[in-house]
């Protein structure tokens, strides 16, 4: 134990001692990384496939989910899209270096407040090797070092990844240790890194809600919080119930498995009686199983019964709970009772509803009339995402490369004392 | 234990329902209230007088020190003063409601990025009956209501003060529960705080060192981390002695229990023989203690000894520990060993060592020819303080009523899917 305890923060350390030098590195240099990156993951194409054979052959013979194993996979298409993500990472604006104040003060001194890197991230992820590659790739753009450590069944995908990045990135002037990976299975690895306090700067566990709360439960570093959504429509009395049902659907059968997708649905006591006989058929229909209040089992009493644990449970699944509530304060209040601060969205055709509903909903994004599927860093026009923050402080919402910088005040006297 | 446990939870619950109306209150309304406030300390100044005496004779029978006695003792010009600052609170800016960000995505949805308070901040401070005025005023400006937690020591003052401010606030319209306080001399009530993850947003202790690592050490709520400097002036060989000393004597003599205050000064190796019985005397006869490296002692033999220790402390008092250095390299990595990333500067007239040690020394506020004495929230100009951060993740450096809020964004749509 105290061996693999030792690895992690002599290899955090590593990364300490580079970042110094990379948060002053030009943008030129960055992005010549990157490029030299991505031509070195589809140049060793052939090493990264039969790495992941490795892994995904393991996985099967453990006998996980499909769709566990369809996220591990990689095949040609998956690698060029990879070394795509690098290239869009070039071209996004270089966030360090830029002042967002400047004061000079009637003493004289002269205040400047700039963007600097963290210095370094820890990235937790699971078996997911795109994700190595876009962390380190978000890192580096925004000038900190990394230390990465994805889900083990990915172990030697990974490994040979990161060693191809390595290579291509230290080729371009990147300092060495500069990202860093633990190649250790033993779970403690995860426990251990939260705990360099000092060495590490932030961590930023990406992944399901256990990961999640393990991260956040155990970590001394500071932690930004992303992914668990438990998101809400809200169908108002002023609803366009066409455009309510639409929202429904894609917000629950879009792509179940993300943060961002549907899990309860409040309908206003007032039209769920029309709006529940359009929803049931149009969700079953796309095999979504349906969990439902007292109340909309009297209107549908062929519907299975909600239970007090529907409400806070985040389903990843084709599975939502619907509940009719009496008017919108009721719906807000289950709301900010239940939901995980991720996204909540209200379809109504009133002003004053819909007002009430962006300010007294408590969640990163808080929508009228619009699926919660867009809450997503593409969607939202940063370029980039590093993962969707549900905690108030530093950075909530989808996080670009901002997301993983901080401030600095350079202050200039000519010997002023106070 | 269980029925402090429920005391605790069930203020901070009323805080939290206080938090969705009060985060939505005008600005006038907000003002109304401190302006209140105000005045209600004024007109009951015998009665706060009263409490406050009770509290001073508990701590001198306890055989406090002195200056622990002065800050915990408050007299009519104290509370005049506490008045003051809580009408200089009014003449802020608000910061709520304001935007940072506005677009309109290709498939039209807009996306805007507002201003919202935290919801319920918790501050743990120690006996400064001020902070409780201090605090309550800025969580109400920036629309957060508070759990304050002063120390014991202070418990009839800011109960005597806490109620006065409730009764002011709630006459002006701020919802009744906003302004919580814990009466509860029971140690382990800091730590039942910092468990209440889910209802407080976010902490923040204001206080020594030890404190400050209570309270991170135990929290589940996110906490600002504030307060502790271990601050250090580096002489280079390019310096204008003379500023340098200035510096020198401001930074550690002007007010040394604070924590801007210097407690380490470090000499390029080249005008160590020039500068040390310059700054040797002048230090010494404002009776301060020097502690000095080995080749300190061999320019001033009776000089005292420094150990590994004093790097590292942070002294609050009338000590600074001296080392002599090879260069500017040698100044930084020994800062970003020893510092506690608050506040260094560099004296020097090289623009090349100014530029080095601004980007590379790891710290909120960093300096070139100036006292490090300057990092607070008036000097910098922000019009308040809640406190310092000495943490990287949402506010670096001197944080005023901006420090106290987070953004959501609001999403207006007209049926888009994904």
């Amino acid at each position: 134990m105290t061996e693999i305890k030792q690895t992690i923060e002599s290899r955090a350390r590593a990364a300490m001692k580079a970042s110094i030098t990379l948060a002053n590195l030009s943008t030129a240099i960055k992005n010549e990384a990157l490029l030299n990156m991505a031509a070195a993951l589809v140049k060793n194409k052939e090493e990264i496939l039969k790495a992941n054979a490795v892994d995904v052959k393991a996985a099967k013979e453990k006998g996980v989910k499909t769709s566990y194993i369809d996220r591990l996979t990689l095949n040609d298409k998956r690698i060029e899209d990879m070394a795509e993500g690098l290239k869009q990472t070039v071209a996004l604006p270089d966030p360090i270096g830029t002042g967002d104040l400047y004061v000079k003060r009637p003493n004289g001194l002269e205040i400047r407040r700039v963007r600097v890197p963290f210095g370094v991230i820890g990235i937790i992820y699971e078996a997911r090797p795109n994700v190595t590659v876009d962390a380190a790739a978000l890192c580096l753009k925004s000038g900190n070092a990394c230390v990465l450590r994805g889900g083990s069944e990915a172990i030697n995908s990974n490994k040979c990844i990161v060693s191809i990045l390595q290579k291509a990135a230290y080729a371009a002037g990147i300092p060495e240790g500069a990202i860093q990976f633990i190649d250790i299975i033993d779970r403690d690895a995860v426990i251990m890194m939260c705990k360099l306090r000092g060495i590490i700067d932030i961590i930023i566990p990406r992944g399901g809600a256990g990961l999640i709360k393990r991260v956040t439960e155990n970590s001394s570093v500071n932690v930004i919080e992303t992914g668990t959504g438990v998101c809400h429509e809200y169908v108002d009395v002023y609803a366009d119930l066409d455009m309510a049902l639409n929202i429904a659907i894609n917000g629950k059968t879009s792509r179940p498995s993300v943060c961002n997708a549907l899990e309860t649905i409040l309908i206003h006591k007032d039209i769920a009686q029309k709006f529940l006989p359009m929803l049931k058929p149009a969700l079953e229909k796309r095999d979504v199983e349906i969990r439902g209040c007292e109340r909309c089992l009297e209107i549908c009493p062929d519907m299975k019964a909600a239970t007090e644990e529907d409400w806070a449970t985040e389903y990843n699944d084709l599975i939502v709970s619907v509940k009719v509530v009496e008017d919108v304060e009721a719906a807000i209040e289950h709301i900010n009772k239940y939901n995980t601060q991720h996204s909540d969205t209200i379809i109504t055709q009133d002003i004053k509803n819909a007002h009430k509903f962006l300010t007294e909903v408590d969640a990163a994004a808080v929508y009228v009339n619009a699926s919660t599927r867009f809450t997503d860093g593409f969607e939202f026009g940063f370029g980039a995402e590093i993962g969707i923050s549900t905690q108030k402080m530093h950075a909530r919402g989808p996080m670009g490369l901002e997301a993983l910088t901080t401030t600095k005040y350079l202050v200039y006297g000519e010997g002023q004392i106070r």
